[in-house]
């Protein structure tokens, strides 16, 4: 479906209404560490979050107040501590700190949402926090998304932002948001966060079941380490400041599924470590669930990911990670390509000259494989990294 | 149970009537690759085999043989290629080979079985296998074990034996056998073999019950790199050599379970890169299932596992890694100890002056993990490593 989207520069305050600041609040050893983003007028509020069941103290309380259906302003969120596995008083620090940022903007705390990355158990400094607040609201104005970009980055090497406009009945929408992604060098916890905008006006349902179908196609479907975070976060504000409402999934939908794409993608891209983009997919599987069965075990194989890393067509690696991976299926079916050379088949090593060719895709920077089970019509996509000695040595160094 | 075993030298021809001999056939680039393992009477057999769906042809041969109920006689293994992923042909091959084995030992095809580990996908050298099968049934002995211990060895770097004894009435039992674990270097397959056998008695549904239970216990409990093998097989022959039936489960059940346990913790020991042997145990869950869930999610983690290396005591690593591993928690209820040292209590950080012995339990090359969940009397315990930089060059480098 090629709709008509424009990529347009910037990120979440490339949508009309919004605002965003960022400062040094004394988290990290240097840099930015405290981001606001603010919406001009009251939007509609929807997120998805983390399943592990160690939910941080921030998503708890995101989940009550979009729970509760009112109106979402801002956002403050800082990097450096997790603020996961910090109990009650963790909590407490959220509900402290969300208030403060109401005060300053003269609204409801009840407004506010909160997202935090960094170590995990550590206590948040509620004070330095406290005294940032004041100046992160002055601060705040339409030009202050890539800055808080910067300030929700822990070990990312690089800021993530997408943007993009869309043609409505009545004028054109905007949809922007910044992501965070799996980095561990400090503070070590791999903690994907991701801040999206609208300026659609739409109902709060509708907003909440497209942002949950963009999220299952993108950041769902993206795996560095394999690891769940206490903290997965992804929140969406559509504030109307278009003047248009949208009240069909077609085409903010898809418009969502694109910029989650950009942002998922940009992630993978800068995940620890890692010297290649991936993308697993799987056809062919009875259903799409063991489509992605399968696809998740191949791309969270350490014997696929460090064959990968050595850029070696390890095909049966490949094959015994579906195999293994619950998903029913039947060897002799199996048919693999990699960078579109088919070095399997039948569940055995495709016939023909396919090692020079396969060993050339494995060396650019950028590789797809696909499995076709042969089987039905399920299908999935997953992307990910190759593992090398770097994400090891980087999170072996101390960091409690 | 402080059952009376007395351990005894050697492994699997420990065991009376159980002879065994090894050549160089040519599958590696040198050293011993071929082994033969036989019993001077018909054995009652039993196996357990991978789970994986991709099963290696010995493996679909071996479940045929011993689903037969038949006696068996024999077991051929190479090592230096799985025999995995080769469709008919394999099978075929397989077929093949121990039809020469019984033709050179003067018996039906159907009482030999065969196991064989390395790299997947490549086809085994039959003629040059056939050759080498007149000589390897020359050498057949009671002194055989050792040198078969070597011959099925691929990146182990040491060869795994173990057998004891116990009382029956009428007698003394002895139970061995030898194990190989999973290495990379080459052939670059991780592939867990074991081979036991007792001289006493045992009727076949009995011997499969008392095998299954161990090998729950033993090799199901561990996990060095979270891969399911096209290969793994653990068989075990009872061939009444010391004149005693034995028609309970205690204490051969015991028995098996005491010598798979020594040769399980001797593949962990001896893993790819390994510097670190780890116990997790996990209780306090409400079903031994999920206690099981989350202690192999524990120690499959990769931010577990290389904190680890870094013998660093990350323990929200731990934690976050049971809170997504689908065992059911409250985290205020979690607390974890590392070498006895409590490091988490409540879901939180634990009081006290816990980091320094904490770091001193966890520069040991033994570390046990014991997370209690504070909710039911679900209990288990799986032996893992960590995951160091040798694990990812030894797997990047060229293997196919």
């Amino acid at each position: 479906m090629a709709l008509p989207f424009r990529a347009i520069e910037g990120g979440i305050t490339a949508v009309r209404g919004m605002m965003a600041a960022a400062i040094g609040a004394g988290l990290k050893e240097e840099g930015l560490d405290l981001a606001l983003i603010a919406s001009e007028r009251e939007a509609v509020g929807a997120g998805c979050f983390t399943t592990n069941l160690l939910k941080a103290a921030p998503v708890r309380l995101c989940q009550e107040r979009l729970g509760g259906g009112g109106p979402i302003s801002a956002i403050l969120i800082n990097s450096g501590i997790a603020n996961a596995c910090t109990g009650e008083e963790g909590y407490r620090a959220a509900l402290e700190l969300t208030a403060r940022v109401a005060e300053s903007l003269g609204m409801a705390p009840h407004k506010v949402l909160m997202a935090s990355t960094g170590l995990i158990g550590k206590e948040l400094p509620l004070e330095l926090i406290a005294r940032a607040i004041p100046r992160l609201v002055e601060l705040l104005g339409p030009e202050g998304g890539p800055e808080a970009a910067r300030a929700i980055m822990t070990t990312d090497t690089l800021p993530k932002e997408a943007a993009l406009e869309f043609e409505a009945s009545g004028g054109r929408v905007r949809v922007g948001g910044i992501a965070k992604g799996a980095g561990m060098i400090r503070p070590r916890m791999a903690t994907m966060l991701a801040f999206l905008a609208t300026d659609a006006w739409v109902e709060g349902a509708l907003l909440q079941r497209l942002l949950s179908r963009a999220v299952e196609e993108t950041f769902n479907c993206i795996t560095v380490d394999g690891e769940t975070s206490t903290n997965d976060s992804v929140i969406c504000l559509a504030n109307g400041a278009s003047g248009i409402t949208l009240s069909e999934a077609a085409p903010l939908g898809a418009a969502l599924e694109e910029v989650c794409s950009t942002l998922a993608q940009a992630i993978v891209r800068d995940g620890e470590g890692a010297t290649k983009f991936v993308e697993v997919r799987v056809r062919g599987a009875l259903t799409p669930q063991e489509a992605k069965q399968a696809a998740m075990a191949i791309a969270n194989s350490l014997l696929v990911k460090t064959a990968l890393f050595g850029e070696d067509p390890n095909w049966g690696r490949i094959l015994a990670a579906a195999g293994a991976s619950g998903a029913r299926l039947n060897p002799e079916r199996l048919t693999l390509e990699v960078g579109g050379v088919k070095i399997a088949e039948g569940g055995r090593a495709a016939s023909g000259q396919w090692e020079e060719p396969a060993r050339k895709a494995l060396k650019e920077k950028s590789i797809s494989l696909c499995l076709d089970m042969g089987l039905g019509q399920g299908e999935s996509r997953v992307w990910t990294t190759d593992l090398s000695t770097d994400y090891v040595n980087l999170n072996a160094r101390y960091s409690t």
